[in-house]
């Protein structure tokens, strides 16, 4: 019997996960994981509940993968709070929580990576060296140690959900993969653990990040040149009082590749707030015509 | 139910071939896969019998990878009989042959790959970028495709199953493998699909490898020093008639680093007699004191 935190089940081992897993497969149950790093917030718990109607056990993980982060990064800060999550998990209506140590996930010698090729290139890739392949060799572990038949992920980080889509039908790793759609302040804000780093003046501004993306796409799609519309927007994003812009493109939703006339686009941005880091994205309807995109950098 | 090649039933679609084992799993069998590439010979036949002795269903793959050929290497006059591989097969008890097309295995969009790390550096690794990539990248996918209890490797390809050991522990692939010692003609040439491009002279020459291997093996054993051991068996190939040495070198049988003293060591060596490149390795048992051992080049 796995122990529990409050009233939720935790498993901290690989051996003990499979067991759980293999009882309620036979069983019949169709099986759900919501791989998180924790600290969350409503929109990893609308990632369970989606989860949960769409499978008859949930399994949430929390690891804070250290492999995702850069030596600059906020690996050590970024905010941890197991009792916390755990009791978030239970009123979501979870069934377990998958919670491993690092050396359950890297053991010594561990020299294994995943890549996902040109997808992991651009936006992000960009800027974080080593961060998708990071992201892409832990979840390539989280689904294959779980042994779910379906994982949602959260279209906030877009890029890394076609990253996942990518290596799971490459690898043939056998689960479905959901995306999720962005859950947001009122005020448009995305949610994420990061928003937590925001000082209350940070926080007023945050949230122009996606009222110009979603400017952005409107623009595009009334007939604005891409490059016109990303340009309009990395400027609206500094004048907002951001205090660096890591990049605002127009790209394919899909390929993550320069838009071509007639694909369906998505406008990705991140940009900085002091120390914080925020990314935010939008759907883009496909455009006759549209070309090519790119913007970034402060003014 | 699957299509026939004379008696033996084959698969040629993932679809398919899960909707199988899948059959066999309710039905509590245990299932065994053998990745092959075809130009099946008595090596691959004794995987197969040693499957057979450890599981209730054996599949073996056949599937002549191109992404861990080189641009100069064999990949198109590979020997490919499929008719003849099935008999083989059948009269050896395989259950099921899975002979994926290109389009099955790598769609159009395929992107992602799987590396093993330093694993992959030393010996092949040196002389053949990019191959360990191209067969960690398969032989995931073919694990995850078949979802078998076990999977069977020759320790001819020697550097090849610790990779494969190594991808399947750290990326958590839900399958055990198992090395099977290496399968020799009379004269100790190791069984190999390649020894069929030798010309009789060739032919004659190329038992020498593994003679010279296991005479540097029982040098080192018997208290001489590894770097000397090693020259001497790289002048003893070349004297043989190789036209060209590769590598020949002592390393850790687990980590493939250089070896240490008290550790379990292997003798490998890659040689070649006109265009065929032939490799072999022989185990070394532990030597108190031993060192760092390399030599290769044509003298």
């Amino acid at each position: 019997m796995p122990l529990k935190i409050g009233t939720l089940a935790v498993v901290r081992k690989v051996d003990e996960l499979r067991r759980v897993v293999a009882q309620w497969h036979r069983a019949g149950d169709v099986v759900a994981l919501v791989p998180t790093m924790g600290a969350l917030h409503r929109g990893h718990l609308t990632l369970v509940g989606e989860a949960r109607a769409l499978a008859d056990r949930v399994i949430a993980s929390i690891f804070v993968n250290p492999t995702q982060f850069g030596p600059n990064e906020d690996f050590n800060r970024y905010p941890r709070d197991e009792a916390a999550d755990a009791a978030k998990l239970a009123e979501a209506h979870c069934d377990l929580l998958y919670a491993p140590d690092l050396a359950e996930m890297y053991p010594a010698g561990f020299a294994a990576t995943v890549s996902a090729g040109p997808l992991a290139e651009p936006l992000c890739g960009r800027f974080r060296p080593g961060h998708f392949a990071g992201v892409a060799t832990v979840v390539t572990k989280l689904l294959l140690q779980a042994c779910a038949d379906l994982a949602c992920f959260g279209e906030k980080d877009y890029q890394q959900l076609q990253i996942i889509r990518r290596v799971v039908r490459d690898l043939d790793i056998p689960v479905r993969t959901e995306g999720v759609p962005t859950v947001r302040e009122e005020d448009g804000l995305a949610l994420s653990s990061r928003n937590a780093y925001l000082s209350p003046e940070e926080r007023r501004i945050a949230p122009a990040l996606h009222r110009v993306l979603a400017e952005v796409a409107v623009r595009a799609s009334a007939g604005t040149p891409g490059d016109e519309a990303a340009s309009w927007g990395a400027a609206a994003v500094n004048a907002a009082g951001f205090t660096k812009l890591d990049y605002l493109e127009i790209r394919d939703a899909e390929s993550l590749a320069p838009l071509a006339a007639g694909r369906p686009g998505r406008v990705f941005a991140a940009a900085w707030l002091g120390k914080t880091r925020l990314i935010d994205n939008e759907p883009l309807p496909p455009i006759p015509g549209a070309g090519t995109v790119e913007a970034g950098g402060k003014a």
